[in-house]
Parts: structure tokens; sequence; C-alpha cells
């Protein structure tokens, strides 16, 4: 197990509620705005090119995460994006269906470019989709294997320049030197709709509060995979899931979440 | 408490069904369906440029909210609000996150300029930020004390010439002489994105059934209130507490709307 | 009772996880992924005109429905229609408010003339709104008689090229020969938002796995009606059907599906 002080992490969280701007999409906006507020944190929402620089300097962290991308969100999340470098918010990027069209792959890699990105997080093919061409070969192969999925996350990580969390039955987090991996989760997220860009917030609102990107980003997978748990210890249907995986994030004490979270390194 | 025939005004609205307009933004937008149909009223969203005109004249309220603004939705909005106007259709306004940018602001405070509200609902900071500036400095510190509170409230109602509800642990509805409080909510509601929202949309069911702006407004936030404390008695975390809050819309009888209401004068 | 093997048909459908690509409205959009998700296939949400084409060439289906129409979004439809018809990716349209404004009726007539449509799913007057302007005046009437419904939709299916299914206490099916009518469903079902959009999207899932498309369109308003039925059972105000409905989603075993559909020629 890791060395992270996750029980006063949970608690300054919760004492600070950090503001979480979200540019994200329409099918998740509602449950990871729930998501965020269930767990103690503050979500907005904003896209306007004409507003979004002034809300993100409201905010302590900015989620760009597209599922559904148009040319006037493009925009804005460059505009948010820069302004947050500028101002030291952390950008935490969810890269939804990148690699399924080129849209989407073309938008995500410019995002990571142009903006310095705090933590990236998706499942293997999103994340291989950002890489160059030789990586993609390779890693495509490789994450079937645990050591070689370590090192294709940590070469992600330098081509990115930020952590990058691969998530699946083990999440794989990393900055190019430390690796973690985390344990917690459960099968029934993945018959929930918006489960990884909710994810992905939780990490936001720790990045909101620590400037330790890695433990950020270990804590909110830790934290959201743990909340699974729970969830499904009371529900075993995707409907009454969705239902108590918000009631768990908000029931999760500081003690409750260093007693369950499965983080190790390596 | 007050002399409202609560019991034939929800008796009203559930025979007569109004259909409410509601031009909100992205995040509240099934949440608000869901109210209105659980309510008993008839909930329509439609943003286009080229729709909202036909379709405000086919309604009995028209909400205009804006948490995801943008320029096609401002233009809408005023669209839709002058026919509005012309076709007597009352205007329910929630100015969600006024005060925290300049767009929204200044949004908002042209709404109020351009059309005849009917009322507008939001909490203390978005309430005076609609303001002219002196009162925005004075009312900050106003709200603090009860009375001075509603002298807040009522000086807003008369700048906005509109019914006004600053709502919080207890709410203000007022038309700038008659001042009424309620007393009804929980705060679980603040932990369930969308609860202003949808309250808001609650006045505007009432206001498609009554010519009596205090009245619908106090009624909506009575009724919303209400079923805020029965869902708080099934559930106690945010998840469960908000698909109690529906079933609750729902269930509340005429009767038990005209018992639990804590509306007084003053 | 009719002669299809809907224990294969599901059987197939959860085995496959035909990828539905749905263009559609804003209030909806997290309710019909999750309808789609917990009954076993697999929902994208895309809109933006420069990936519709390369998004619906990965799909078994494309649903068109818009309650929250806009210009770029009508494009989209558009470009999405034309490319799944050249790869011959069935189209199920959602005609949500045709004949509500023009804006609505224009495009979807524009839809049902352009497009090379697989069903049509809607209610009575939604679907009559498509019709020619004598079929209309008639069909009103019409739709008040078991035999002359049945006319009706015959007449609507010839009109409209394709598979008509008009919704209601009894569902009918035709393709302008065939008619099949479903008596699953339960009341509850009009309680919640999004419940009609969601049958349409079942019938998308049904119809990325079987070219029959009559079958399709009775096997997704059966399938999606049993699951009312059976959260029905479990629940009896809107907000906890809504939660019990994706329950039962997810629980339909392909036997439970093949002796609780009730669906009849004629």
């Amino acid at each position: 197990m890791i060395d992270y002080d996750l029980r006063s992490l949970l608690e300054k969280m919760r004492a600070e509620r950090p503001l979480v701007h979200n540019i994200t999409n329409y099918v998740v906006m509602n449950f990871t705005a729930n998501t965020l507020l269930a767990m103690g944190a503050s979500p907005v929402m904003a896209h306007a090119e004409n507003e979004v620089e002034e809300m993100v300097a409201l905010a302590k962290a900015l989620v760009i995460n597209s599922g559904t991308l148009s040319d006037p969100w493009i925009r804005a999340m460059f505009l948010a994006g820069r302004k947050a470098n500028q101002l030291n918010v952390p950008i935490i990027l969810d890269p939804v269906g990148s690699g399924a069209t080129s849209l989407r792959t073309r938008v995500f890699r410019q995002l990571v470019d142009e903006l310095k990105i705090t933590a990236v997080r998706g499942n293997a093919s999103e994340i291989l989709s950002l890489a160059s061409k030789d990586t993609t070969t390779k890693g495509v192969d490789a994450v079937h294997d645990v050591e070689q999925a370590s090192q294709t996350a940590r070469i992600m990580a330098d081509q990115l320049r930020c952590v990058v969390a691969i998530t699946g039955p083990v999440d794989l987090i990393t900055d190019g030197r430390r690796v973690v991996r985390c344990h917690n989760g459960h099968p029934l997220l993945g018959r929930v709709t918006g489960t990884g860009c909710a994810a992905t917030a939780t990490i936001a609102a720790f990045a909101g509060v620590t400037g330790d990107a890695v433990m950020a980003t270990s804590a909110g997978l830790a934290f959201f995979g743990l909340a699974g748990e729970m969830a499904a210890a009371k529900a075993s249907a995707p409907g009454s899931f969705m239902i108590a995986l918000i009631d768990s994030l908000s029931e999760i004490s500081p003690q409750q979440f260093a007693d369950g979270a499965r983080l190790e390194e390596g």
C-alpha cells in the first residue's frame, strides 16, 4: 500500500469545497455535477466563449471532456485552457472517444500539445490514440501485459508531459517515473453512462486541493472506485446502482477512504 | 399562516396540466422536465430561434434560465420573451450564476430591462447582482438581518418591476408591497444539482394557472420545499434523496399541500 | 401471439452489443444512454457535422430524434442519415413534437423525404403530422377506432415508405402490409420524461441485429413496455419507477422476454 494521507486529503477537499469548472459533454453534465456535489466539491458548467475565461479564474480545477464535441466548444476549451495555464489552475483532460473519429483524435492531440495538462484519464485505446504512430502500434499489444502496460503508460506520460491514468480492471497512474496501481472499482460502473467522466471529475476535485498530481489522480480513482464497491454492496442492477453510487460518494468518511483505498506502487 | 387556498390551486394545476416552455440549461433539463411531469404539469424544452415564438404561443408559462448561456440561446430567450409578453404568457426568470461572470450579469439585467418579467427566483447574490450599484453594496450586508432582508427584497422588486423570490434557509417572496416568507425546505436540496432550477419551474407551473404572481411564487416554493421535507424523511443521502424528491412531487395531495405549506405574511 | 423468436433475438443483441449512434435531444441523452447500456447495447452520442459521418460508419443503427432541434443539428442529421443510407445502417426516427411547431414538422417531413428510414416511432399526432394534408384530417378522427387506426397506420407506412409505430395504450406497428399490436406498457411511463425516446432507442438496438424491421420495432416496444410493467411492480411513483425501469431493462432474461411480450398480428 501507498503512503498517501488520504484521510487528510478528503477532509481538506470537503472543507475547501473546490470549485470545479467543467467543459464537458451533454450526456454526463447532470451526473458529473451530482458526483461533485455529493463528494463535497462545487461544480460549475460553462462553455460560452465569452465567459469561460472569467469562470475558470474563479475555479480551483478545470475539466475538459467532450464526448459531444463541436466547433464552438472546441474554441471554448482552448480559451479556458490557456487562461487556466496562466493562472496555474490544474487541467484534467478526459479524451472521450479519442481514436474513434479523426475530429476527436485531432482535437485531443492539439489540446495536449498546446496546453499544459495536469492529468489525462482514459481507457487504453483513448490514451494510446494520443500517442505518436510508433507508440500506438507497439502500445496496443503492450497493454495486455502488466509490466509492459506500466512501461507504455510511462512512455505516454513522457510524450504528453503530464500524469497519465489508464483506467480498466486495474488503473495505472504515472507521471513517467512514479507508477501507482489502483485496484478499486466494480464491473457495474461499466453499465452506467458517464462513470468514466465522473471519475475524471473526482480527480479534478482532489487536484483542486493538492499540487501533487499523481496523488490527486490516484486519490480520485480510488475514491470513485471505492464508491462503486460500496454501491455494488447495496444494488445489483444499473439504475439502483447509479443512485447508490451518488449516495456512497457522499457517505464515504475520511477514515473509510483511508481504509478502503487499494493503491500500490509499481 | 397565509390565506391562500393551496388545496384548490394544486387541484387546478393538476387538472389543467399547464404546458411550461423551458429555455433552460443543459445540466438540469432532464431533472426539470421530470419535476414538472411528476407534479402534474407538462414540460417542453425548445431553444431554436426559429421555433421558440411558436412554442411559447402554445404554453401557459415560460421559464428562462441559463446556467449554460451562449449567444444563440440568448437570442432565443429574447425572442421567446417578447412573444410571451405580447401574449401575456407569464415569464419566470432564474438568473443562475448572475454575478459570477459579466456575461451572465449583463444578460440577466438586459432580460429584466427589456421584458416584462412575472417573477425572478435566485439566491441573495444572484438577485443582488441584478441591482443598481448602490443597492448591491448595501444589500450584501443587508441580507444577514431578517428585517433588512425584507427591505432589500422590496427594493429589488421595485427596481425589477416584478415579484422577487430570494431563496435560502427561509425564502422571501415580494412584489414590493406584500412580503411572504416560506419556511419549507431541507438542507439536502443543496446537495442535488438543479433543485433551484426545478423550484423555479414549479413556480412557472402555478403561474400557468393563476394570475396572482405572489401566490404562484409562494406556492411553488412551498410545494417544492415540502417535497424536499418529505423526501428527507425517506432518504438521507443525495442520490436516493433526489429520487424520493421526484416521488414526493407526484405524491403530495392537495390536502397535504394545504396542511404542509409553511407560508407567513411579513 | 406472434411467431417471433424473441428469446434468440435478445440473446443475439446482448452478445453483439450493437453500437447505436444517437443524434438526440439534450433532455433525454443521459436516460437514452443508460437505457441502451442497461439493456445490453452500446450507446454513442455525437452531433458535430465534422464527425457524424465517421461515427455512423462505426454504428449498427442510427437514431435521429430531436426534441431540441437547431440548425447545426439538423445539418448533422442529414449528413449522418445520408451516410447511414450509403452503408445500409438502419435509421430509426423519433419525430418528437412534430406537429407542434412548423420547424419540427418541416424538418421531419424532409428527413422522411430525403432519407431511407427504417422505422419511425411517435404518438398519433406526431405520426399524422408527417402525412399529406388529406390523411391528417381524416387521421385525427380515425385513430380513436382500432380498425381505422390500423388502416391509418398502413396508409402512413405507405406514404413514408418505412415501418410506422404509433404508440399509445396499445402500440401499432406496420410496414403497410403486416400489422402488429403491442400490449406491453404501463401508465407510469407517461410520467417520466424521455420514455418515448428511450423506446425508440430500444428499437434501434434490435434493428442493429436483425434486418426484419417490423420484428425489430415490435421487439423494441414489447421489451421496453415489459420493463415498464416490471418496474411498476416495484415502484408506484415516477422517480423510483424511472430507476426500477433501468434496472428491469438489465434484468429481463431472454426467457422472460419471450414469455412477457404481448404482441399480436392484426
